[in-house]
């Protein structure tokens, strides 16, 4: 008998009655064709699945669906209007904001063409080609090849076909693993590089509630941002757009969830599990809870301090508590224990049958690898913190390590030293010089030095005096380190500068780590593809593979719960429940005008957050939130505290996405903004508009 | 045309259907006799309204609610079983505990009589007889008085009233004051001295949750005592005690909340409740916020500082939370705002008859009092905080007062040095020793003096260096303190000790501010009763005195809320969500006997707090919470966050007070306790046996 992932088998084959019942699965374009057209409509689907996506065309209601610089994202209008979550446009804001002129504070709105305000990094991918390359990356791995070899061969067969792919004008390509393995896709998509800010609300509106709510519902924020796409100078018309729904949702209804969630451990066994929870969210909570202190103190009553550590600040704390979210949900959920009988079951499944004796001795393989990296965990994670840590020793790796990729082909180096990388890398140098606070940062460096110490693994036998390295390294004078971005080993090692000296000192255990990882990848995807076709053959039934920022579509509905006893959270709030929280404080602030518009109507009839229980995870931040026609009814932005977890296992009982609402966008722009142009413009963008035009930009979804 | 108080005037004349929809208003036992009983018997009581109460004979299911430290607690058993809250005997368990027989993290369960443990302080007070004595205390005040002459001629009244009240055998007696002076009534009580503990379960069940949900909904909190009354060695034998119901309640079932509510400030003016924002709450909430944290950074790291610094700190992270609580409840509910539009109704209302022109003049003078006090309030706050302060400066004060007051014969002393209080005093001084610790004593200190000069009116133009003055007082010697305390002014001031020297020095002041507040308490006196006559006349409908630790009734029903935008909380929790709670950490650590005895269950069956939105305040804690038919179906033990500003107004919407429902307390003592024994006894304790002995204890409100 041959097997067959599921996903991989004709459509007629497939009945998947029970599944659809819940919001679990995060189903591929390829999936959704698949599924059971009648349990869709019948759960409120109301387009036909075809419409959806077109695999031969790369058309349908996923073409509308772009992904922005790692968020998702969906076209509303014909002409290149795209509505995403506010943080995922900050960047473009913080670019045009000048003390004299503080975007990011009263927010932005172009009441003409002319006024949008043009980003220099932010870029948008449309969807256009997903293309199964499983057999000729496999094809691609010598027969004798080790694991370390096998990852090579991998990666140097991922990097071909990406390059080959990207020859197509516009194109930006990648080769995406699915459950370590099990497949590779080749997905082409079309890169729009000028993207202008057409619209965001004040700070206080799109992040209201800021990290006091983070996480939290009920959920009060409008976090939108609206930007539009050109093409060689004019508006984009892409081929999909949204509707934009007027008439909203209410508890019950059916809604779909698009975009590019970043990453699932759904398809770990348990060990692997227990490992993610005992060595990464336990050791996150804990080091990172410990840099925020730090962070905190070393700037408190310093301004300048203050506002330098800021984005750090912000970054670690949602790190810490998504951690600890993960923790008190793993724990909650039982989700380990519950994988743990889940493998046992599988194991003894396979056991039985000689045509799975790969998935047993793959599972038994994939523990030892488990035990194997255990006994230098702590000490690996402290050596990945580098990136989350102190500025100055994190520039002085890079920078040594630079140094070192340079000297390859650019096939041949790290991927994130490729020459397409470089500008991002050397912005980013130039960039984090705002970040920068000498206290904050000697301070973290200390703390690292103690825990990479107490490991009894450190790979640098004497730490040097944390002041003195400071006094004399010029790695944190921004202008020092520009140049250092061009210099050779041999010149960055000829300044005796004592931070690169520590840097040159640690980069064997970095690049060990990165090489054992590698094995280790090369191992997982050796393993994991056996494992998990005995996985997904004694389920039985459709398995939606782990998220890998790849396009997703979850199918949902609009629902409260009951996140403990005697409490229940109803899944929609109201502009009401803004003003009960407004305290005239940060993160509890609503603008005045915001006040004065609300003042005027019932803000009970205003609604501005809505719960569903769709299967997101990050990178769903903006993803369009459509009804069953293919309208936007909202845009994803959060999860529930109480379904962090849900990375690692899906619990019907808490899983709920946070939407803003779309008609708390609208009520901004009509009550407050005043903006009838750009309402005139989503007006316009209505179904039957578009469908009396077919050769012409398609309303995403119409179905009437 | 004379004016009456509502609940002067005959039953007859009033009928009040509106009122009882809501759980506003803690009425007095005579109150209760006259309302509405057709509408009480809609609301769910089951029993004739004169077995409420009976004031001739002093009986009646009002007999069976005592006070005990002033806690409530209810009798529950012919033998003089007494349930009331574990924070309300836990100074008996304490009493009991040392490092090798820890009773307070244990818990305790006599199985026999021989087994119950007496209690050196622990006193329960039964009601017998009010008696209305306005018209005697008014008499006592000679025609020419001024306002201090007038308070120290009613409180000398006062002292007479209860003195030769006292006069009876195991009499307690004392006068109270309704509303400011509207009305005396003469309380006698008959106390008994001799309570022994019988039940108490361990911390972690009687405290779950701590401080992290005190005031909070949903709580999972088991907190009860249980203690036995004696007579000259026998068990008492109550007139009255509350059956137990093993029915429960559900949701809207009618439930009354007995007990002794300590203080509200419902009958104060705008202005006066301004005050009390601007003065008492946002002060306490400020300073005590800065002692906390200063306690817990001078006794961080250090084990003993830290344990003895732990009562202080409970005390004020409850008061502080509690400020905090009032000032976002008077804001949420908009209190203030609504008693200014009630002033402003009741002045033109009044404005317009000439028989309530006292009224509009006392409104007037009220308001110039309260100016008036404004212009000291944050010195005077400060004094007052002595008594909450730094221990040796409380000490300090406290002996040279001791020392003055002494020099007066006893009736003309201030009441809280006269000879009956001095033991209690004595015993406080000798006890506080066990929360000194004298790195936090000294920074509170510095704190103190800090702010006290800050306002530009302190009594002492320089403060001594405070290291020097904790080098060389002996005020914090618990030894030398207990010598101190029988000594004269002249030989304190002798000794030359620096902390009494402060105490010399502020002593003027604190006297000038009490006589202050005495002759302030006089113009009260005189005024409030004038302005409430119109208040209460306008209102045309009862109203409820505020609460002063006198005896009250409530009546309500079980009841959840919604306490903001998308969030419902249910009125009932279970043990489920004890466990839920669970992390093996205080305050949310459940004892392994109850997580084994919770694993032979359905923890969602076995219910553990409910709400009821009875009208409720501090000194309500153990209060019996009765159904219909007077069973015992819980017992009140806290109010919820939103609720907390009840005090200066009832909001239907989140007044809600939390009880223990006491099918925990008996499942506990079945599963988890085997006590077979007292289980029987309670058992017992049925109506039906009661009614069928009329002569013997009746089982209180037995219906059938």
């Amino acid at each position: 008998m041959k097997i067959h992932s599921w996903w991989r088998l004709p459509a007629a084959c497939i009945v998947l009655p029970a599944l659809l019942a819940a919001g679990e699965g995060k189903w591929t374009p390829r999936q959704v064709l698949e599924l059971n057209e009648a349990e869709l409509h019948k759960q409120g689907l109301q387009i036909p699945v075809a419409r959806m996506w077109n695999a031969e065309k790369g058309t349908g209601l996923l073409a509308a669906t772009v992904n922005i610089g790692g968020c998702s994202a969906g076209f509303v209008s014909p002409n290149g209007l795209i509505l995403t979550n506010h943080h995922c446009l900050f960047g473009l804001v913080q670019e045009h904001s000048r003390p004299d002129r503080d975007l990011i504070t009263k927010g932005f709105l172009a009441r003409t063409p002319e006024e949008e305000l043009p980003g220099k990094t932010t870029r948008v991918t449309v969807p256009r080609k997903f293309t199964d390359v499983t057999k000729a990356v496999e094809a691609a791995v010598p027969p004798a090849a080790d694991d370390m070899a096998r990852n090579r061969a991998i990666d140097a067969k991922q990097k071909a076909l990406v390059s080959e792919c990207e020859k197509r004008p516009g194109a930006r390509c990648r080769v995406a693993a699915f459950d370590g393995g099990l497949q590779y896709v080749l997905i082409e998509s079309f890169e729009l590089s000028d993207v202008r800010l057409v619209y965001a609300p004040p700070r206080a509106i799109g992040e209201f509630g800021g990290e006091v709510d983070n996480w939290m519902w009920p959920r009060h924020t409008g976090d939108f941002s609206m930007a539009r796409a050109y093409l060689n100078g004019k508006p984009y018309h892409p081929e999909f757009y949204f509707p934009i729904s007027t008439g909203g949702v209410k508890p019950g209804d059916f809604v779909m969830v698009l975009g590019y969630p970043g990453r699932t451990m759904r398809s770990l066994t348990a060990n692997e599990m227990g490992d993610m929870r005992d060595f990464y969210f336990k050791l996150r909570a804990e080091v990172y809870g410990e840099w925020i202190r730090i962070l905190e103190e070393a700037s408190k009553g310093n301004a300048a301090g203050t506002i330098a550590v800021a984005s750090t600040l912000k970054s670690l704390n949602n790190v810490a508590k998504n951690a600890q979210g993960q923790l008190a949900g793993l724990r909650r959920g039982q989700i380990i224990e519950k994988q743990t009988a889940a493998d046992q079951r599988v194991m003894a499944w396979a056991g039985k049958r000689p045509e799975f004796a790969a998935a047993v001795a793959a599972k038994k393989e994939l523990d030892q690898l488990a035990a194997q990296k255990r006994t230098t965990a702590v000490r690996d994670f402290l050596l990945q913190s580098i990136s989350n840590g102190p500025l100055a020793l994190r520039h002085a790796t890079q920078l040594v390590r630079l140094a070192e990729e340079r000297t390859r082909p650019d096939m041949e180096r790290d991927v994130d030293y490729m020459d397409r990388e470089l500008p991002r890398l050397r912005d980013r140098m130039e960039r984090d010089q705002k970040s920068f606070f000498a206290p904050a940062d000697q301070a973290l460096l200390s703390s690292w030095f103690a825990r990479m110490k107490a490991t009894g693994q450190s790979p640098v036998a004497e730490f040097p005096a944390v002041d003195a390295l400071y006094a004399s390294t010029r790695v944190t004078d921004a202008a020092e380190r520009l140049k250092m971005f061009t210099e050779t080993a041999e010149q960055l090692k000829a300044r005796r500068d004592p931070m690169l000296d520590l840097a040159f000192a640690l980069d064997p255990a970095l690049r060990a780590l990165q090489q054992g990882t590698r094995k280790n990848e090369g191992a997982v995807a050796r393993l994991r593809p056996a494992w998990r076709r005995a996985v997904i053959a004694e389920a039985g039934k459709p398995v939606a593979p782990d998220a890998n920022s790849t396009l997703r579509v979850s199918f949902a509905h609009v629902k409260g719960y009951v996140p403990r006893d005697a409490v229940t959270y109803g899944p929609q709030t109201t502009l009401a429940g803004m003003l009960e929280k407004h305290t005239g404080e940060e993160p509890f602030a609503v603008p005045p005008a915001v006040l004065d518009a609300a003042a005027r109507v019932d803000p009970k009839k205003v609604p501005l957050n809505f719960l569903a229980d769709a299967d997101t995870t990050g990178g769903n931040s903006g993803s369009p939130t459509v009804n069953g026609r293919g309208e936007l009814v909202g845009l994803n932005f959060d999860r529930v505290w109480e379904n962090v977890a849900n990375d690692f296992g899906y619990n019907p009982e808490v899983a709920r996405n946070v939407n803003v609402d779309i008609r708390f966008f609208l009520w901004l722009l009509k009550d407050v903004e005043k903006a009838d142009g750009l309402l005139a413009e989503l007006a316009a963008a209505k179904p039957h508009a578009a469908t009396a035009k077919p050769a012409a930009a398609k309303a995403a979804g119409a179905a009437h």
